[in-house]
């Protein structure tokens, strides 16, 4: 796949960091990717367009004008230090198809629009409340507009209204709440992506179809409030240990995930954050205050309602017995996305024909196909196996398996 | 008491600081109190003494110059931003007892040598491997000359060593290893000191008759170590948690105090310090770091030992199962010290003569009596009623429960 290689190889060294690659929203790095891209675009002779938030759009018309087309998307940006294939691999998945059509002079019935979307991963870079998936969910008209000013970058502290506007967008028409991609005109969403667990690794098989995105409840920022006392001389009913009460609270929410797998459920719960105040804790003080969040991800919105509501009981609960006071930030959701299931079974159809080995699989994180989904597009995503998790510079896709995968767009957007 | 609030009261406006006050080991601090303790002594007309470490010992002699005297000790020294009373009021008891002496024209059959101790909150002031207790420790020929080099001043960087010497002592008087207060000499040992924990206070009791010091099993540095990776794509047969397995083994301990508890056993359990990695940490990404401390204490060697070996056994169970590896810095020990049984009973049957109201107590935090047990003196505590715990500058002691702690004081050395 020399054009494949070629679009990798250029856009690591345009936007290489001290290890892997930064293509910040909004920034060089990001506008390398996506020249690139409109590069080949110009070079394979397909139409070229925008909307006002910098996403890309390129076209390959189908021979039918009036059937509805393919979207085939994933996103430019990548988190600070990232790998090369993250959201990147699904936007050269999809011009790589197109040149293979071209190549095989071979033109399909349905237009193929292949969209390199910015700013997915906006949250690695910018702090304050804003949901990521900028480009997608402002093209789609449902990024709210408060979030343009809410969400403000980690170092320079500008707002991302005013970075995108810096960069020569335009970040105002987000008020009009107008999609750029019309539902009726197009017959789905299909987005590639390197898998950013090891599961395809680990049973080595190259290709996943996605079942679902899961959802997620998330309490970014809980504290436990106790009281610091000495800890030799204040005895067990006398505490009020912030410690203790979260480790009761965690131990009991992992205990719940036991529960929930081993009756067939789907959940992973993760405290990625907990601390005590390091200007205050001592190894001989009772704790009085401990700091964590809660990642709750399921591909079933029920469980993730339930599980949020247990945390609450249990804070009473283990606060009330533990004379302790839990403070947990609102339980955000994002709701789950179902992938659809006649995509799937295609997609599967199309495994089995092209002798590629495949396994359905569940993704963790979040993507642009959620978006799309949850604006009523028919939606599907390909994994590509890939070492070492995504998110790091140590990610490590073979370009066979990228290839297998591509096939499998291609067969997909070649027959539907 | 006039004395006494006199003494208090010039100590706590020459050592103020922002807030409480602070009498640092070896500095201008400590000098005041001690200087305070001496100006006292002459006005009592007290022999005087000292020894190359900066203790002040002040002594009135008794009318059987052959009978083994008393030693009344405590610390002058104060953790930074600390209570007037922390330490300090041992001190001015036995000052007190002796001006009442003289107030009487009373004269007990055994010497009565007050000793203000130096440096017994060293670890709060000081970084590195040191067992504080410094002043008792030299004076008793028990310092491991290598702690004056261990010891590191935690903003200037000085060396115990160092300070003591700038201070115009002799700490290579250390290495000699000699006792400054001869065991024969003495009966026992008395010291009186602020309970650091709420239970007087909690049970209206004036008055604490010590019965052990507990001893501590400290690990200061365990880290667990997993593997950083995405929290929604990677299921939990795949993860390698450090807050998961931290969070069941701090879990398991917590559950094994109950039961030692509930069983009768003597057993305080403290993680006073608990954190992921800041520099790597996210409420999205499995932790792949945890770090905390354990600190066991008991008035029972035996159940520290167990509980040490237990955690032991834990960290290697949890690790094989939850694929991380503990690494957990060597528990260091501190043996219990108990208080002699003569010497409670007496106390008691003081409290019965003087109408003073009292019950039995562990001392959860260490003291220098530990020291002069641990050397064979035979030693006794009285415990103070003080609200808010100590190392604070909220401490509050009533004087008249200082008052009674100081009759019982008096009582015992001018009665045995």
């Amino acid at each position: 796949m020399p054009l494949a290689q070629s679009i990798f190889d250029d856009v690591r060294a345009k936007t290489a960091d001290v290890e892997g690659v930064s293509r910040q929203p909004y920034t060089a790095g990001e506008q390398a990717a996506t020249d690139r891209i409109a590069a080949a675009a110009r070079e394979l002779d397909l139409a070229i367009t925008d909307d006002p938030f910098g996403n890309l759009y390129v076209t390959l018309p189908g021979t039918d004008a009036s059937a509805p087309g393919w979207i085939v998307g994933s996103h430019v940006d990548s988190v600070p230090r990232g790998g090369n294939y993250d959201g990147f691999a699904g936007v050269v998945a999809g011009v790589s198809a197109i040149a293979a059509f071209r190549h095989a002079g071979f033109r399909p019935r349905r237009s193929v629009t292949v969209m390199a979307i910015r700013a997915e991963e906006l949250s690695s870079w910018y702090g304050g409340a804003h949901g990521g998936h900028i480009g997608s969910r402002a093209a789609l008209g449902m990024l709210p507009p408060s979030e343009l000013d809410t969400a403000i970058e980690s170092v320079t502290g500008a707002t991302l209204r005013q970075q995108m506007r810096s960069a020569g967008f335009d970040p105002d028409a987000v008020q009009l709440g107008r999609t750029y991609i019309e539902p009726s005109r197009y017959c789905g969403y299909l987005e590639l992506h390197i898998e950013q667990g090891p599961v395809l690794e680990e049973k080595q098989i190259p290709v996943g179809i996605v079942t679902a995105i899961r959802g997620a409840a998330r309490a970014r920022s809980c504290r436990c409030l106790g009281a610091y006392t000495h800890s030799g001389a204040v005895p067990h009913e006398y505490r009020s240990d912030a410690v203790m009460a979260t480790v009761e609270l965690i131990h009991a929410l992992d205990n719940e995930w036991t529960s929930v797998r081993e009756s067939g459920g789907d959940l992973v719960f993760t405290v990625g954050k907990l601390y005590t105040d390091a200007a205050q804790h001592a190894l001989t003080k009772v704790p009085g205050e401990a700091s964590f969040g809660i990642d709750l991800r399921s591909q079933d919105q029920p469980t993730l309602e339930r599980l949020a509501a247990l945390t609450q009981e249990l804070t009473t609960k283990i606060g009330r017995k533990r004379r302790v006071t839990f403070e947990l930030s609102p339980f955000s959701f994002q709701k789950p996305a179902a992938m659809d299931s006649d995509f799937r079974a295609r997609l599967h159809e199309g495994c089995g024909t092209l002798g590629i080995s495949a396994m359905d699989i569940p993704s963790g994180a979040g993507h642009d196909a959620q978006d799309f989904a949850h604006m009523g597009f028919k939606s599907a995503m390909i994994f590509v196996r890939n070492a070492n998790g995504s998110h790091n510079p140590h990610e490590a896709m073979d370009m066979s398996d990228f290839a297998l995968g591509t096939r499998l767009l291609a067969w997909m957007v070649a027959t539907q």
